[in-house]
């Protein structure tokens, strides 16, 4: 039966490779490639850098797999990821069925963690319910929101307190009341400059885990306009950004 | 100056030990270990394999921190721990002080992920700001939060959803209800027996990662009291426990 190893490779810093993520990328015969738009460039140097360095043997194969163009998200958001996962599923299906002998191992390189903010764990299901028969293993990685944390050397959580992972379109509707930690992701708009700001520490990292990390951190209302300006600033010189950041309320650090 | 690493070496598998952490092992001179209650037999076993496995010139020196009691959190759980916190404090700031000299390197190894409910970090840190002359770095690990999802092959999200880390203690006083998805640590009172059950899957794991590992997955309304068996009985087996699940309402997967 065909395998897929669904590989979580971690946030930007080779270093941040598992054993096993290692050991299953010496498993795979063939790497699937989808090529995404927003996370292209990072994501290509991290899976050169990672290809090289760990596969002890270089037999495999990269298989690029075009990705189908997503609508942009208009008030239906949850429709138009529908729609665009559903392209996923019959493109992903294609390739597998096509590229991959009936005894080999496909891989899939993920940046960050496959369980958070990623979609082939999903699309990989979607294709085996569909009925072509597959196994799958999911490997996790260090995602972007432990690698900011570690960086900035600051715990996710207060001291016995919850916190919550989010989305930048989420958080535009506001700070959660009852909570005082929320790490954002996938935020384009720094849905930050949006919230209520008093009494509530940013810890901001672009690339982080990278060369080209950049750390910021302080009272949200002082640091705001810094961070917008490094950041748009940043973008413009590398052309793509990926930015991540923790919101902790009061000093529940 | 004396330098302290804070190594996450994940959540039971040593296979999930990174590159980094491994480099990091090998660079330590003196090994903190701080001689916990719940975690302990798992955090020893654990510590050893990884110790014996990746550290290439056995020279290092394991030095026991004896750990003070905590008092039974009791209504005021903040001020039992930061009680609890301030003798840390004391103990290994005393320990680091006597047991590594002034251009070595320490080393705790972390469960999981140091900055996802361990408070090493903050303990640090605490030291720090006290006056003891210390550089520091914080490594990430793959957290049980993240073991739990790969092997149960689910994403920790709702497609475009947040995702909620809390506490057993938290989560007994209800689902939040703007949430699709929460994952609880730390609950030694299966809080999930006490919440409204419809409508919501279940994703459970206790010693993920590990030989011993335990996954059952259902409707919560179907399944909670078969966990609540196999819990009490591996508990009563092995004589500890470390779970962690995923709750998740709707058909959000």
């Amino acid at each position: 039966m065909r395998k897929i190893l669904i590989i979580g490779i971690g946030a930007g810093n080779p270093d941040y490779l598992t054993v096993q993520a290692i050991n299953a990328l010496n498993q795979v015969d063939v790497f699937f490639i989808p090529d995404k738009g927003v996370e292209k460039t990072a994501l290509q140097l991290l899976r050169k850098d990672v290809c090289e360095r760990f596969i002890a043997d270089p037999k495999y194969r990269m298989v690029r797999i075009p990705m189908p163009t997503r609508a942009a998200a208009g008030a239906d958001y949850r429709g138009s990821v529908d729609k665009w996962h559903a392209e996923l599923v019959e493109a992903f299906s294609g390739f597998i069925t096509e590229e991959l002998g009936e005894e080999q191992c496909g891989g899939f390189l993920v940046w960050g963690d496959p369980t958070l903010y990623d979609s082939t764990l999903r699309i990989i299901e979607h294709i085996r319910k569909n009925g072509l028969a597959l196994e799958y293993e999911v490997i996790p990685g260090i995602s972007s929101v432990q690698a900011l944390a570690a960086r900035h050397r600051v715990a996710l959580n207060g001291i016995g307190q919850p916190v919550l992972v989010t989305t930048g379109r989420k958080l535009a509707e506001g700070f959660p009341n009852n909570l005082d930690s929320v790490v954002v992701m996938l935020d384009g708009d720094q849905a930050f400059k949006r919230i209520e700001a008093e009494d509530i520490d940013i810890y901001w990292g672009a690339y982080v885990g990278t060369k080209d990390e950049i750390l910021v951190a302080g009272k949200l209302s002082e640091v705001m306009g810094d961070i917008e300006r490094i950041r748009s600033q940043a973008r413009m010189e590398k052309g793509w950004i990926m930015d991540t950041y923790l919101l902790r309320k009061g000093d529940g650090k």
